[in-house]
Order: C-alpha cells, then structure tokens, then sequence
C-alpha cells in the first residue's frame, strides 16, 4: 500500500506532477499516480477519495489548474492532509488555480505551495511523514544538506571565477 | 417538481441568493432552495446532483464563495445548465470566488454572473427557461420594460428638478 | 432558421468562436455565424440583435476582447440568453476582457465562461436547449461519456507505463 | 443648443456626474444632463447618441461602472470626443469600470479619466474645447492658478505652525 | 513537551492566530503559543527555530501579514512541516501576505492556508498529527461529523420555515 | 506651427508612438515629434512643455511606460487636451504605466486611452481638433466608414467561404 | 541647513508623512517640510528640486497618492537619494500609487517603501544618513533594541496570562 | 574592505545582479558579490548578515524573487541601508517579488526599486554613498549628463531622418 496518493485531472499536468514523485522516490516515500478528473468523472472521483484512507494513504497530493477543484474536494473527503499544487495557466499565471485552492473555507484545509510547485509538495509530504519516521526525518535533513551544499559551491565558483566570468 | 434548484454552500451566501429566489418568483418560476455544501457534506452534495434531473430541475443555481467548487461540481454531474454566483469577500473582493467559478475547464461550463449577482442569475435561469416557454418569453420581455420605464422616469425627475436638486 | 448566433467583433476571434461552432456541430445544432462590431458599425450590430428573436435564435453566443461590449450589449437587446467568451489579451491576460462581460449590471445577465472558453460555449449553449430537447440531452450525456472515457484511457496508459515513460 | 452632453446609466452615478456639471457650470460652459442606460433601453440610447451631434454636443461625458459600455457605445456612434469616467466598485474597486471603459480597440478611442474622476472629466471637456475658444482658455487658466493658490496657502500654514499643529 | 508550536511575529495577528489554538486546544493537542518577530528579533527568532526540533514540535504554525517572512524563515530551519497563515492587510487585502508565503522556492515548501484561515491551520496540522495518531485521526472525523450536521441543520431550518423567514 | 506634439521619453516606444503619427498624418494633421525624458532631462522637458502652447499645439500626446510621468507632467504644464498612451511592460503588462497616467488627481486630467493604443491616441487627438473644424470632422466620418467597411468585408467572406475555411 | 527634505503634494498626505518626521525627530536629523505639487505648481515644484542640494538636504522623502509623480520627478532632479512613500488610495488600495513610485525606469531610482510606510522612510533616511555618521548608527541600533524589547515584552505577557486572557 | 555588499539566494538571479554591479564598478565602487540563501543556508546567512557591518559595508543590495525573503533578513540585521531588487517571475510577474521585498513592517525599511531593477539598485547604493562623498556626487552627475546626452542624440537623430525612418 502507498503511503501517499499523486492524483491530477489531466495528463497536462504531469510536468510539475512527475516533480512530486521524482522528490518521494528520491526519499523512498511509496506513492501512487492516478490520472482522476473531478470534473469529468464525478464518480470515479468520488470513489477514489473515499478509498484513499482504506488504500493506506496518508497524504494526497493533488495538482490542478484553472478552476481548480481538486484538491479542495479531495479534501472534503479524504481525512488527512491534501496538498495542492496550483497549476500555471497561460490567461492568468496561475493566479486562477491559486485562489481557487488555497481560498478554502474553514473546515477544510488545503496545504497549498507554490504555483508549479511539484517538488515542494512532494517535500511537504514527506514532511509530514516524517513526523512519525525519525529515518525519514534523517534523509530530509540529507536532503537540505545538498541543497545548502548546492549554494555553497555556486557561490565558491563566484568567488574563484568573479561575476564578469560566471 | 420545481423547474429551478436553488444551492449555497452556507447561509452566509443567504442574502445573495434570496435576490434569484425573489426574480423567480416574480415570473412565476417554481423552484426548490437548499444549503447543501459540497466541502462539508460531500456525499449530500453528489446524492443532491445526481437526483437533480429525476427531481425535474431544468437549471441550477449554485452560489459560492471563496475556492467556490459547488457551481463546478453541480456542473460535473447534471447535464442542463449550472449557473454560478460569485460572492463578494472580505479579503480579495469576490475575485477568488469569480476565478474559482468562471475559469471551468474545457467541457463542464458554468454560466457565470457577476460578483453578487443573484438577482441576474434568477433572470438568466428565466431566459434558459424562456427559450421553450413563450409566455415567459412574454414575462421577461414585461420585466426589461418596467427596468426601461424606472429609467426614464429618473431621467424625468432628472429634467424636471436639475442636477442639484436631484 | 438557426437555434444559435454566433457573433464576433473581429476575425481575430475566429480560433476562439470556431470551436463553439465545432461543439455545437458536432451535436447537429444548427448555428449562424457572423462577424459584426457594436463598435465598428452599431447600426448593422443593433439590426442584427433585434433582429435575432425573429431569425429563430434561442441563443447567442458572443466573443470579444478588452473593453468587450458585444455579449452585453446583446443581451440588452436579445431576450434569451446570451453566451459571453472573454478573449485572451495581451496585456491583461484577458482580465480586461473577463470584467467587461461578466460584471453586468443587475437586470441583464450574460452567461460567461472561461477566457478563451469557446468549446465550453457551444456546450453551455446546447444544454440551455437541452432543457426543452431530450433527444439532445442524451448526445450530451453521450458527449460527456466520451470525455470520462478519455481521462480513464489516460490514467490506464499512465497505470500500464509508469510516470516516468508516459 | 448644449456644447457638452453628460450621460449616466444610473442614477447612482450622480455624485460623481454632478463634479463634471459643477465645473462646467464654473466655467461658464453650457451643458445637458441626462440618465439613460444602455443596457437598459438601449433604443433611447442609439437616438440620443444618433442625435447628439445634431444636438450641438461637441463632448460627451459618460459614467458607467462594473460592465461599463456606456462611453464605449457613444464613442462608437458619436464622432467627437468622449470622456469616460470609471466608477469605483465595491467588490472590484472599479478595475472591472476602467478596464471596460480605457481597453477599447482600434478605431474608437475614450478619453478615460481616473476612477471617480468626475471632476477631471469636466477639466477635460473644457480644454477640449478650449483648443478653438481663448477665451475659455483663460478661464482655464485662471482655475489653475487658484489649484496652486490652494497649495501653496497650506504650505504657508504649515510653515507657520509647524506640522505637529497642522 | 507540545506537539505544535504556534508563533506570530506581532500580537496584531492574535485574534487569527488565536482560532488556530481553539481548534488544537478541542482536539487534545499540545501547543505552545508565541509573539518572536524574524524582523525586530532575528537571533531570538534563530534560536527558537532552531530549538523547535528538539522541543518536541512536530509543526509549526506561523502567521504573518505584508512582506510575511516568518513562515518561510521557520521553514528553512525546521525540518518538519510549518503551516503559513496570510493575514489580511489593509491595503492589498493581503495578497501581499498570501504571496510573501505561498511562493516558497524549491526545496522549502510552506503549507499554506486560506488569508486569515486560523482554524484551518489548526485543523491541518491536526490532519499532520493524524498521519500517525488514529485517535486523532477518530477526533478529525467527530469534527467534520459535527460540521457536517451543522449545515443539514440549517438546510432543515430553511425547509420549515422557508427562505422568506430564514 | 504643428496642431500635435508627440512626445516620448524613450524611443523604445517609437513603434506605438508611430501608429499615432501614422493616423495623424492620414488625417492631414500637422504634427511635431520629440524624444524627451521628463526623468532623464527635466530641464529640456520643462522647456518643452512650457513652449508648447506658444508652439501652436493644441493638443499633446504623450506616451510613457512603467512609473510612466510623462503624461501628467505635460498635462501639469501644457492648458489644453494632453493624451497618455499607457506603454505595455514585460513584468506587469502594461498595469504599471497604466495607472502612473489614467490615475491622475483632480484639476490636472489626462485623457488616457488603451495599453499601447497608439492608433486611438491619433484618432483621438483628431476628434478634439474636429470638435472645430468641420472638414477634418468630415474626414474622421470617412475613416470611421472604412473601418465599418472593413467588417463587413470580412462578414462577407465569412458567408461565402464558411466558417471552416476563413 | 537641514539633513532631509519632506515633502507632499497634498495635505491629505500629512498623517502619514507625520510619521516621518516624528521618526527624524525622535533620532535628532534635522528636516524641512514642505507642501507641493508637481502637478500644481510645476514651477514651484521644480525651484524646490533645483535647490535642494544647496540647500543642504541629503536625502529627500517625498510621498504621493495615485498617479503619484513626485518622487520620480524628484529623483529626476535631486543627484542624492529620493524616498518615496505610496499612499492608499480607496479605489485601488495604493497599488497605483506603489507602481507609479517603485517602476522607474532604468538611471534614476527611487528607495521606496511600503504602503503609508511614514515610519519605514524615516528609519530608511536615518539608516542612510548613517553611513557616514557612527553617533547616528548607535542611535538606530538602540531604536532596533527598544523594538526588540517590546516584542519580547508582549511575548512574556502572552506566557504570563495564556492567549485567552490577552 | 568593500563599501557595498551584493548578495542572491540563487544564481540564476545573477543576469540582473550583474547590473547593479556594472554601475558600481563605473563609478569606482568597492564591492563584494555573494551567492548566500536565507532559505538554504540560513546559519550561512546569518553569519553573512551579521558581520556585514564589521566587513566595512555601507550598503547592502540584495536581489530575490517569488517569496523573496532575502532584502527583508538583511533589513533585520543589518543597521544600514538595504536595498532590495524583485526578480521577474513567470507566473505572477514579480508581483509576488516585489510586495515580498516592499511591504515590510515598520521598523525595517527595505530600500525597493522596480522588478528587475538591477542597475537602479547600483546607482541607489552610489547616492546613498555620495551624501557624504563629493567626489562621488560630481561621477553621479556626469553619470546623469551622459543619460541625458544619449536622449537628446536620439532625439536629434529624430529630427534628421524622420519618424519612418528612425
């Protein structure tokens, strides 16, 4: 059983999507990817959502655009954390998918990150399982350590190289 | 069986709703008016739309608020027309609720009115029924007349009294 | 005699409007299209509104852009409803033109759909005659069967080659 | 014969119509007021804007909020000038007014003012018209000598007592 | 040792951050409540983040307003998952401290709730805690049970009496 | 003595400026173009502005870009009609210059047309030159008769070749 | 011979520009206020730039609303640092005065602060005076510890009587 | 010892950057360029932060973009002058950058110039050094003669060869 659940609407999102599973495989976070549209299959959403915790779910994450019900409706269903990436849209920027996400009304909480945000929401899902998962916990530290290290080597280059040269 | 359903998400939309209640009623539309919210009560919510057509609704009326899915998904799962009101907020002055609703995805529309439109969203369930009732076609051709005729008579008070002592 | 107008200010709407015309093709309702500016040439403009009741239309569809005054200043004219298709701008990302249709003063609605949403207004328009037509309303249950069928086939493409090949 | 026409869909849009009369009527220039909309009864409004030139009217002022088409309409019929006054809004703050009255296309121009400009809007008439009446031209003059007037009076003040007492 | 750490960077933010601790407090979940300003406290600020871990939080809740930093600058030390609450301004409506939190880069994600959503950030870090807590998990679902209850009851409310007299 | 004076404060804005010129010069309006920054050379500005009147123009148009000031400092200088052409940005699309010249404080207006609407800018300075001048009115009838000709054509063309093949 | 310059282009800036000033006085920078209009009395306006360097000023902080053009021209004149300060404004909430300040072109920038930031461009003038003035530093750093202190107060209330008794 | 600090959390800021450098390099401005994350490294940063004053520097520029959190820490820490650079963002413009970095709260004021505004934020850093070097004032001047000359060489060239052939 996955431990958390990659659901969009629609293939078109599977560039920020396939960001999410490339940080939990990188963590060894077991996921599942589903291709479920709210909008056009009303039902087979519904089941989805409302198997998700039987599945061993801990944590949804759910990508949309536009008028993005999603993650708001994963949300009313499923009972732990939905997180939701708002989609980048040509007409708005993705100011759209934003407020339709994290505008939620008390109650229902989305955790929201940023506009294409995919792998921020695949590192906030593993955060939240690491809550209960010292190892976990351990690898996320890993994680930020090359991130830092990262930054670090750029800036050493900038200082061998000046800035006219970088 | 009404022809119109009526749904928020809250009470809180009541006061924007009644308005689309009030034009029905003028034009001698039946309809049904319930809170039902598709967050909070997800399974009401899809036994709500899914029974919508066997209920003898030709339209629905589905205002929101913030991340405003309910329009959408009424739109998801009945087959005639869903019109969505947006409604005003305190922080980001209804634009959440008017992106959430309007910016629907190719093949689930919802016919948007404007920011706390419920009077509009009455009529323009009225002109969707108009379309194969002409003696309600001759109603709301009454309607835009006596709108004309308050004109007017301003316009005329206007002439009458001057600017400044209007 | 047509059941639907559809009516641009200029051709450059015309990728837009084509794909309402597509819709609404594709079901085998019958549509008149024309190209006509209530800025450019009022006159011809207010002839062809008043003229649209008695030319048969049920329902207009109507696309313009920034300061877009065609979809409502048909409904100011026609008394069955009028589909409003802001178009994408420039400058404004079609905000411009998303404003200038769907805030409407109270007594003349337009029923808007997304910024470049033509396909959804060819849809929007065949469930408003759906509501009096059951022979249509079945081709649209079929149409949005086509739709659920195409997410399915994707998510069991995405099932069968994994995220990483898909 | 009036050498301005101000026109207003509603008489909602009074206050500010009234500081565009107000400084016409200080500058000695002749002007008609009148209500009448669009959207509303869009027959009186093609006569009065088919009329207007034969009616002496070298500028039109329009007021219009939300959806505003009014200045756009008479600026397609009208072949001098129109000023455009964007109304504020309660949910938009007037954004959705300017954007529907300053985008217009190619071809027909409106001299857009600031949201709520009423004033600015008769300023505007009058130097239109002051391009072919010298005398006006003084007047005009001498009113912004009183705008610096006023300016610097306060600065005296404050020179005088000192900011804290302002 | 609390489970949740609440921090705020001015008490202005209390009575929003206050609904946070409601709902933590009614679900039986430890916190420890704070006012640390990254902006006029920035080594308090360092080493309260820096603590976090080793004081037992498994989340943190921050709220902030404007150029809202304090989320984001918690999540850059705390290696478990920090909910950001934008607080509404005056001025932007708090699209400023919307964007100051949502727009995280890689790599540091913040979960972001609604502008002003205390409850919501209660209830989604109760949501975290659930991941791993199943008698949480049952408070969660009596919580939603009650929402839930609350709308049918006011649904009822409006089929007695009607929605003249609601 | 030219009846115009074009002005830009940069010649990255020739492109629009020029459709201004164009119009004008189609017209048969003299008119004068400059390159002035109002930031970059006050002095050569103020000059400019003072002069202009004495240069015979009777109306300016001025078009700028970003915290675009060129407009308002004309129309703070120069007493008869000064129009702003609002130059499109990359960052914020054009919302910059917009509001930097339509927001103008009472008693010093800008008649402000669309985001790079250098076209309406000339026309529009037209319209003010004809509210005295019968003949260059005459012209503006034509120019706005070629434009309704224009539509038409394309209507036509729309009914003899489909909408399919346009 | 005063350190900063203050000035407005109207009195309805002074509660925030107040805020400045007690800011300078507090830290012991002698400052001129002043009223004027760039858009009123240009003239003026430009003899107060022209002489603001012989007249010992190092700094100016200039605050405008809407189309808000004093900063910029200012900064246009003055060869130091200008500070502009945005006013809200009711209909847009200051963004147009913000963009109108913070977008200047390239060559000729303006410091600006937030929205009715009064205390922040005082602090700003002072932290600048302060990098050639160490008495200067120690006195900002002491008005950084008195703001560390109070926050740290509130803190220590907050635990002495718990957050529902705040 | 540098006079002017130059830091990005990330290099692919560095294109903007690099201009503000290139304008201090010109007028012979010591500096020191840093690539240092508040978010990834934000011990580093602080350590960088807090010797800043002891390293000699007057000024610090820091660029960021989305939620940028880097002028504001500076702010926090540092006693002098920040100034802060909004990066162009894809989806939301560098509105997101820019209220990140402008909207600060009172007490720690953020020196912003416009998105992207690279070399203002040089030339900002060199006014703020010239108030107390006038050897470096009579560079800026001549710096802005050059300005200068470059738009009136473009404007004469305007004049030789005509709008259509510029």
């Amino acid at each position: 059983m996955a431990q958390v659940g990659i659901v969009m609407g629609s293939d078109s999102d599977m560039p920020i999507m396939k960001k999410a599973a490339d940080v939990l495989e990188e963590l060894g976070i077991s996921f599942d990817m589903r291709i479920i549209s709210a909008h056009r299959e009303p039902q087979e959403f519904f089941d989805y959502a409302n198997s998700a915790e039987a599945n061993g779910f801990k944590v949804i994450i759910a990508g949309a655009g536009m008028a993005a019900h999603l993650p708001g409706m994963c949300a009313a269903i499923f009972p732990m954390p939905v997180i939701g990436i708002p989609m980048h849209t040509t007409s708005l920027g993705g100011k759209d998918s934003l407020y339709s996400i994290v505008q939620m009304p008390s109650g229902i909480p989305v955790a929201t990150v940023a506009i294409n945000g995919g792998a921020n929401a695949g590192l906030l899902a593993a955060k939240i399982l690491a809550t209960s998962d010292s190892a976990l916990l351990d690898k996320l530290k890993a994680y930020s350590a090359k991130q830092k290290d990262a930054v670090v080597a750029k800036d050493q280059k900038l200082q061998e190289v000046g800035y006219k040269n970088y």
